[in-house]
């Protein structure tokens, strides 16, 4: 075995194209339905929101889509991001268990989300645009689109889920010093913003509600589009750079992975790292893979939401898409892994879970960070919250591992670092933070209101 | 000329080796005294507070010091780091200049600073220390020890700079993370914290105070040793594995430094950088090597100090060296670098721009933070505000080549990032930050009390 603890792959196996699963799903993926027809939706539908080449890749069944020059080209600054052994975990945890950590904290974003945030401006910017409008949570997404737009001159509006804006006003510093202009939502700068603080002015605000507001304003704006940073099939496809050098790096590693574990909010890591390699399953390359989505049990879509149509965001002006949900008008509570508080679940991962192709399960916020300072004392790096998720999730495949006396190899995305939520660190070290109670009332009502088909 | 912009060496290219400058150096090192007798320093006298590895590396006048393999083991986690062109920084400054910057804050604590924290807890773990004590200004040196400490499983107490503490609590809070225990200083743990707070209870601390707490605590425990971030020779010899990757870099770019930037504090990343090409100077392997050392208008000790023994600390508990100081007993004002509010100068620093092989220079704190922000537009990295002042350095070199119509090279040490420090940014961008007063009336009161021989 290979005594390595990194492993690098030279800029020129940074992939040439992007991975799309929808080529290899055994049955298509279900239609996008027009809000207010409920018929399938058509290019013309989309191009308010979206450029031509973006729409084009969210319906596309290619296989393998060619990665722009100039986009390869940025991704040069980080990628191929490492492969991490955790040899000083395994030894804290006592586990026989291989633990191999891809690391995509090395972005200077700090997170997986300037993959698809650079490819998302490059094509706007190639197709006139003036303008991005986003919304995010924890702002991740939101600092990366920031980030993109800058490298492409343009400029870059976000709405900042209320609760992370107060949270996390580091992140927000850092999509300022980019040149972006933010705002917290609920904010007053919308009709849907001005309409949801007009029923509850103390909303701490959510994804959905943030969604609505960045499409409002882009719709409006003819020089403006709009920029989701998870959830959509073309924001997976991007994020499949990961996998694909994950590939190759556990093959530099002499290894084989036997468990993929990833945290989902909206699903965009999670398919970065897990798609290429269920690809090879589904085209029957390999058997024996176990993909394990970890999601935070005070929002958890995968685990106990129901899969069917609803809508992407709070005020019904996104299409219906098919996925786990627990109701468009579901308010997670204000835990600090803000990127995982989105009420849906990107199509194509709900899709490979319906069909048993991952497995769900949730952890809670203390089970999390536990696992995030564990994993910071043992190898340095300090996850974001939402990837704690992931490395508790890790963490009990290590253990079970242990118990079990078999050595697996685990493979886990940590999707980003926690540089800008230390304050969620200092408040869980002081015994601060708690577990949310499972809002079943919430999630009952917000499910009660899915619309009919 | 090489399109490329990032350069990087594989991990077998980690030195195998720290250089020593002092073999070099035309002059042998002034003698440190002892600070009772004024007498040379023994191996006694410096035993309570370091090992004997640290000690014998401190007066060593090898060239070449072997790096040990476990050190090594644990530099592969992030080292080589990489060197990057930074042709969008380029384009926005419309400079014939080629600007490369060596990027240290891919480390897991963010800055050069693990380089020597690391091989300093290998060392005193390995001659069967407990507890590392030490100081911190802005945190980087704290958080790397703490970080180190835990790898080695060794305590880790910290004395953070009061200012700091309060300006910096994501800093404090990844200390804690990493488990370590951290105090404001002055604080009332100590006989030399209760005398300053005496004297100013509303101090805000200094270097040179948090050194004397430090040194105090360390030499009442016989588990315990102190630990040092900058300013003695084996911190600097530690820091030697970054210039000796960015010659291997530059050389693979294809390119000479015609000029190396860094920033001085205490000084150990610009010497980090610039000794290994000084050694070439040094050894007639090369010419035409300009080195600028940029350090911040309100702690301007290589500028405007004198060069003459000194203490290291406020209290006088540390040996006196001869080196550029504006006055053991100056407090400088508390601007957001933290990391460079230090009354000293390393010694070895001092004496190579006291030789003429390189020359000072100071940066207010808007242009380096207007400086910072330009980089992190252009680049995506948003630096530490220690680092802002280097670029602002190299900033001002690449104007210089517009302006005379030359192409030169210049190579920047961006030290560390910023991700901790983002409430300067905020401030700045808000119009709250302002420049320091040269503190002239300060500054001559303490080089009046300086040591007279």
């Amino acid at each position: 075995m290979n005594k390595q603890i990194k492993f690098l792959l030279p800029e020129s196996e940074i992939p040439q194209t992007w991975y799309n699963i929808a080529a290899d799903l055994h049955q298509a993926p279900p239609p996008v339905l027009h809000p207010g027809t409920h018929q399938p939706i058509t290019h013309a539908d989309l191009a308010p929101l979206f450029p031509e080449a973006i729409i084009a890749q969210e319906v596309s069944m290619e296989r393998n889509i060619a990665i722009p020059e100039p986009v390869r080209e940025i991704y040069k600054q980080w990628r191929p991001s490492p492969l991490f052994r955790a040899r000083r975990l395994e030894r804290a945890l006592d586990t026989p268990a291989r633990i191999y950590y891809k690391y995509e904290g090395v972005s200077p974003a700090g997170s997986h989300k300037p993959n698809s945030a650079i490819a998302q401006a490059y094509y706007n910017k190639a197709e006139g645009v003036k303008l991005l409008v986003t919304e995010t949570g924890a702002g991740q997404w939101g600092s990366s689109l920031a980030m993109a737009c800058n490298f492409f001159g343009l400029d870059c509006k976000i709405f900042m889920v209320r609760v992370s804006y107060n949270q996390k006003p580091y992140r927000r510093a850092l999509m300022e010093t980019f040149g972006a202009t933010v705002s917290a939502s609920p904010s007053h700068e919308t009709a849907v913003g001005c309409a949801m603080l007009a029923k509850d002015p103390d909303s701490t605000g959510s994804l959905g509600m943030a969604i609505s507001e960045a499409v409002e304003v882009a719709a409006q704006n003819p020089d403006a589009k709009y920029a989701l940073g998870s959830v959509l099939n073309h924001v997976l496809l991007h994020q499949t750079v990961i996998g694909q050098e994950a590939l190759k790096q556990m093959e530099m590693a002499g290894d084989t992975a036997d468990v993929i574990v990833a945290c989902t909010g909206g699903g965009s890591n999670f398919a970065g790292i897990a798609f290429p390699f269920l690809g090879q399953v589904l085209r029957g390359e390999r058997t024996g893979l176990r993909v394990v989505a970890v999601e935070p049990s005070a929002c958890p879509s995968l685990t106990r939401g129901h899969y069917a149509y609803d809508y992407g965001d709070t005020a019904h002006l996104t299409p219906l898409t098919k996925m786990h949900t627990l109701g468009s008008t579901f308010v997670p509570p204000g835990f600090h892994a803000g990127g995982l508080r989105y009420h849906g679940m990107a199509p194509l991962v709900s899709q490979v879970v319906a069909e048993g192709l991952a497995e769900a399960t949730t952890v809670s916020q203390l089970e999390s960070f536990a696992a995030g300072v564990q994993f910071a004392r043992a190898e340095g790096i300090v996850p974001a919250p939402e990837a704690n998720h992931a490395v508790a999730g890790a963490i009990r495949e290590a253990l079970r591992c242990k118990e079990e006396g078999i050595s697996r190899s685990i493979l886990v995305n940590v999707s980003g670092h926690g540089h800008f939520d230390m304050q969620a660190y200092t408040d869980f070290m002081a015994g601060k933070l708690s577990n949310y109670d499972y809002p079943a009332e919430e999630i009952a009502m917000a499910l009660a209101g899915l619309p009919q088909f």
